[in-house]
């Protein structure tokens, strides 16, 4: 496995790989990697025949007062990680490999960024879209994974690409979860041992809003009732979001009726954990 | 030459010919072609193995109240002359199949478009890089061909192929001008008699200012005092905007040091009409 910094040393690599005929995948992350990722990049490895991981915290995609300076770094553990899962390839670029003086250039999916994180985190997604665009015509992947978990994000890049005639097959891979159900997240290490104890409740409730689904309840509200007063029950939990909407332009449903999102967003302390749920009815 | 209606095969005829080690060059076009377009796919089929020419009137960078509708089309004589010039094939796509329903992704490049074209026709190169980046990710050139009279589009489209890692050269060709000065443009096709014989007052009132500037003169407002007095002096000129700009954020300057942008938008009768030089001293 190699570790590239520069650009145009991925890109060389990767149009030699493209020649020769080979396929490759792509698995961009902020690295910090734990098995969700990991998970991304096996898949990698089973469908291509080069598998590329980023790492970038990339700084257009967290908001002011957010954990940006404090985000969890590990390269080292990382790459062992990476290579251990049959990565051939990370590119590890800077800040200003990125966004080099002068930048001005920034991708928008509008409608679907609106609700959820796009609420609570103004400019999130646009920094999303735009370090994959970025990301994308750097690497030329023929197939990029992308975790369930940030479910919002996967459905926008999902309609970028399809926008965008961009040439690359997006393919989501389930959450993987803690035995507990938590969602794997490089910020749960953020979390003290209470707060650890009491993240659960939030697949436990989404589990529960599901069995009521399954048992004929299509009314969103009474959902919606439901999940903030479980969650609520938690002490510990504070919400920022829960919200049921459609899974195409991720607006907020009355009624149960077709692919839906049931997605939150709940702070432990100064950890905002994100979940979800899809349904189809 | 043939001429491809839908994405995928345009997709499928590229993908073929990039297989087969050829090169691709390409030039987007709204169509009406003049001599203008033409020195560009000559110069494209100079220097590819593929010529590709797009035919778009795309409606997303167009204002409200702007000529979308009454834009000249003529893919009859486009085609003769487009095959004459050395294209291979032309991508003359719909609305629905550039834009389907549930469209929502738009690409922006700021800084650069603020000023000139960008403050008159707000939106205008929002719709211009959401569609050159469409037509690349559909194209997959190697080359891409501009006019220099669209000086600030070519500027800002420079700084999106960098900024988002595009793998594509962008060729900027020089403004093909009638025998008396006047840019050709499609839009020429709306002056009256009269507007026609008028319109040659811009380019010759931007080369007395080269002139001034080679003489020694620096200063920037008394430039554009010189230029607004002498385009004034004709009375079917009414002026939208001149400015001297720095080429690299488009930003007027004080003082003309280093690459500098003398552009300028006139209106004569319902017609607006751009030009412009770029000074180096």
């Amino acid at each position: 496995m190699i570790i590239l910094r520069d650009i145009s040393s991925v890109t060389a690599a990767i149009s030699q790989a493209r020649r020769e005929g080979k396929t490759v995948g792509f698995v961009p992350t902020m690295g910090f990697l734990h098995q969700g990722h990991l998970s991304l990049v096996r898949q990698a490895r089973m469908e291509n025949d080069l598998v590329v991981l980023s790492i970038f915290v990339n700084p257009i995609q967290f908001g002011v007062g957010e954990d940006y300076e404090e985000y969890p770094r590990d390269l080292d553990s990382d790459s062992s990680k990476a290579e251990e899962a049959g990565c051939d390839l990370i590119f590890y670029p800077t800040t200003a490999e990125m966004y080099p003086q002068g930048y001005a250039t920034f991708v928008d999916v509008e409608r679907l960024t609106e609700n959820l994180c796009g609420a609570s985190r103004p400019g999130h997604f646009r920094g999303v879209t735009t370090v994959v665009t970025k990301l994308f015509n750097i690497v030329k992947p023929h197939r990029a994974y992308f975790g369930q978990k940030d479910a919002q994000q996967v459905l926008t890049i999902q309609r970028m690409v399809q926008d965008l005639n961009m040439a690359v097959a997006v393919k989501i891979m389930p959450t993987v979860r803690e035995a507990d159900g938590l969602a794997l997240s490089s910020r749960n290490t953020y979390l003290s041992t209470a707060e650890r104890a009491a993240a659960p409740i939030l697949y436990r409730s989404l589990l529960a809003v599901v069995a009521k689904i399954t048992n004929g309840e299509r009314d969103a509200n009474s959902l919606l009732t439901y999940l903030h007063d479980a969650i609520s029950a938690e002490p510990l939990a504070q919400i920022d979001y829960i919200s049921i909407v459609d899974t195409a332009d991720i607006k907020p449903v009355s009624t149960i009726d077709g692919p839906t999102l049931i997605a939150l967003a709940v702070r432990f302390g100064k950890t905002r954990l994100i979940d979800n749920i899809i349904v189809e009815v």
